[in-house]
């Protein structure tokens, strides 16, 4: 990778979006986020080997929000393994990412671990054989692992904002518990995805926490993480299909990479084999994905030449 | 690329789909497709450069069926350019391959290219300037000049087939046209829609025909095909979230690989500047797609390490 | 039925409607009937024994549309039978009258005989052991009979106007062969449907048509028809919970009768005992129905103290 | 009302329903209704004046679990009036009655207040200017009222065991909350609800109840009730459309009577202006409507010829 082109590629890229007029809508359903500044973007890009690049307000934490699922789900899958699978399917939804249409038709086996149904099952799966404080504090330990960091930590703010505004969400738990699909109490559980949503770190942390995607275990060095690199190609391919929610496609045809978004308005793709990148704008466009995050990503692919395809 | 690896593992893999007895359904809604031999089964990898390597009845012509629409969708961005993706979307559609629900909800616009809907909204662009006749015979010329062969032709009794046992696509192109979303009368649509599909391919050209994905125009020499690399890298994004009807997350999650399935049992996989795969068995999961072919490619996959992720 | 309060109140009515500014929005999906003038309004009252009482404009034509679908049901029913509720429901489908998302999800049985695709079935019915020229012709026969006039006729622009406008009926035509549940050629039923549809009719004679309703063969005295008045009981109730699509618990409510609506602004009621009304006015509220001929009923109904309930 | 002839056909009918063996399956969802004796069947006429007519086991309490939704409906429209149908409709659902799928695409307004989403919205408007034990005391009062019984009350086991195992209704009140149509805390609009479904009646105690209904307050003589026959009417008119969740057409063509079921095996039937008839047997049809409560309710209709049509 040529660090220097990713620089200038990734300074242009801040200076472009900081000009940038029709910035998308900050996400209003939770109150704490709905106060953003609208004006902030931050871009970095963390290679496999070698220093995080960044540009923009790079260094400025956010609220992760979906994104944090990417992170529920490698845990998840490394201690339940593909037995997961029996109650969270791995298709492309067709949906927004709160819809409860699906559930209903499918018995509340959510399409995805990446919408919020199957993100919740995915908290259960993460309860197993712990409380939730255990839970909580495993997930963290595993964040700072990734990103090498101590300080990665939950905004108070966000997740007293997510739990007071949980409606919907707790519709969702409730629907999957009535069908059966969850194995802890429905508070506890929600507890713990509220919690691990409300993760707040910056772009350069978040590519930081991606690079286990782009590179597996068999390239990550002396780091602590031991995925299996088929592990890492799977959860590519999840982000791929299903990382953007109903945009997941457009996302796919217009990046070519896989990404995960948020609605705090990070979006974290991976190049595999090459870098993990982190894109952050608060503004929205209708389908929930930041709006200049998803331009900045698809400048930067371009330019580079960074394409699965 | 090893090209003695691959012979190896496609020799090794069609010995095992050969004994395997679990072989699925072969399509039984067009009669034709019905008479064809379950216990057969072919692959061939088409490298970017250098002669196809074969295994099993790797010459043996198929009806491709739904592959037929990547190349469809090939010709019709080369005409049509973006303007295109205002009549068709392109998202995965949750959906089976020839639900008419969504038709309805998002107003006549088909989800993608890759399902029945959207392919004969293709067919209606590929009428514009010409008539049914002159628009297969330029299928047929795109065709011949990818796979190098002249002979690559329409099965008449496939096509016959498909027009007699036709109520299913006659509703969603009649549902399109009620919606205002055709520009030429519904038959001649449907015509070329039928022919399209009852194209006969034998893996070692269905191969080589999709080498042009592999590939972009970059590398492929002397071929007569001039496809950006940016349109090659778009269409296989399409067939890695959409390319498999409702399986597309579960074939990326499992393949790793862009793939387009049709119901005759075929199966084209891409591995981006390396090679194209066409997989070939007649018996279908529940679906629609081959079974052993797609456990083929999950086998090839895996043992070359191929994998966009 | 004190007949001077019914003569004094349609006349209240018309009158009132003639001055009503909000009148709806003439159906436009049918050129021909894109072009009747909405200033008009009709009402008539056929009591089971008498006279029938008119006032506006309750001797001009107008196209009965999807009232039609009571006449053909009625037919049907004394020649199918109760084996007819194998091939369409009695549900109440919820969703406009044309949808085509339940026959996917019921797999090619619709809801019930009044919406679309429930008419096209009982066109297929009507086919039975006879020609669409035999089977129009009993239509009329039994049209001619049930109104006591001779010269009720199809009107040949609305006919060819329906045709040539008919890609969603196609649509669930085809979608309901597709499915099995169609036994003579589409086109054939399809022709039958839209004639039948094209039955134009006054406000006296839809009244005087509907009388057989009303009464039950028991006091229609020396009438052609005889129908057992379970089965007018029975077609009554599909009125009452489907005659006016996906408003149909509203008209109910509002109303308190059984009701049939059509596109082309007519609505027929039956007071059970009592008599058979007729309103007729073009423009349609957003659910597709009549917005004056209802408000019309709902007056008389509530003048008159007429409710089931 | 041919008192003798009534007493005549239910002792009649009461004894065809013991022999009966097909008595479909007792609700087991709540555990406290999965252990009621299926053997058991009771009916009752309440004629608007003079006493009840009994047959069967028609004085054993049942829990009339969604018949007290016409009880709630009441209430409810005495207090909000004609503004309650902003926040919940009036149409048929087409969807079982615990479906949330409406819901999501309706944006929280349920279709009917007689589907479970309906019926918490009902709850939260009797919250209005009241907390949740005057409101539940009110609706007691009411009972009392128009059953003419001081006795009437929640069964606490019931009760119980409705809360206990209730995911599927909070999940529906936390969509109405996420959507902005609940009024007061999702908890105690759920307790009254529970609470309301728990109430206990024979049926010849329930047949009194409805009396109000087949009356309106003209003809209904000394009784406290005093409700104008519009508004009886009109809850007729949505028991007709709307009682049997997605049974209501169905019942409405084979009984012709406003019909109101719920999953305790009990079914309040209305004939305006002459009794209210309340019939009860444990087991259910696969729509969650009483099996044989029905089939005595047809046999009855059709015997007294009781039919709103």
């Amino acid at each position: 990778m040529d660090r220097a082109a990713v620089q200038a590629q990734i300074s242009r890229i801040a200076a472009r979006m900081a000009r940038e007029k029709d910035r998308g809508q900050v996400a209003r359903y939770i109150p704490e986020l709905a106060q953003v500044d609208p004006q902030q973007f931050g871009i970095a890009v963390a290679p496999i080997k070698g220093e995080v690049i960044l540009a923009g307000q790079a260094e400025q934490p956010f609220s992760v929000q979906s994104i944090s699922k990417v992170f529920a789900l490698t845990l998840a899958l490394s201690r339940a393994g593909a037995g997961l699978w029996q109650r969270v399917g791995r298709e492309p939804s067709g949906d927004p990412f709160n819809s409860i249409v699906q559930l209903e038709y499918e018995k509340g086996v959510p399409r995805n671990p990446f919408i919020n149904a199957g993100a919740i099952v995915i908290s259960d799966v993460l309860l197993e054989g712990r409380d939730q404080q255990a839970a909580i504090a495993d997930y963290l330990a595993f964040l700072a692992n990734v990103t090498g960091e101590s300080q990665v930590a939950i905004d108070p703010a966000v997740w007293a904002s997510e739990r007071a505004t949980s409606a919907r969400n707790r519709a969702l738990a409730q629907f999957i518990a009535a069908e059966g699909n969850l194995r802890h109490p429905v508070e506890e559980v929600l507890e713990l995805y509220f919690q691990q949503c409300s993760l707040a770190l910056s772009c350069a942390q978040l590519a930081k926490a991606g690079r286990y995607l782009a590179a597996g275990c068999r390239e990550m060095g002396a780091g602590p993480v031991s995925l299996p690199v088929s592990r890492a190609r799977r959860i590519n391919a999840l982000m791929m299909t299903c990382g953007c929610y109903d945009a997941s496609g457009d996302v796919a045809y217009r990046v070519g990479l896989p990404c995960k978004s948020g609605v705090g308005g990070g979006v974290l793709a991976i190049v595999p084999g090459v870098a993990a990148i982190a894109a952050w704008c608060p503004g929205l466009d209708e389908k929930g994905n930041s709006k200049l995050a998803l331009e900045a990503l698809e400048d930067l692919a371009q330019s580079m030449s960074w394409s699965v395809f």
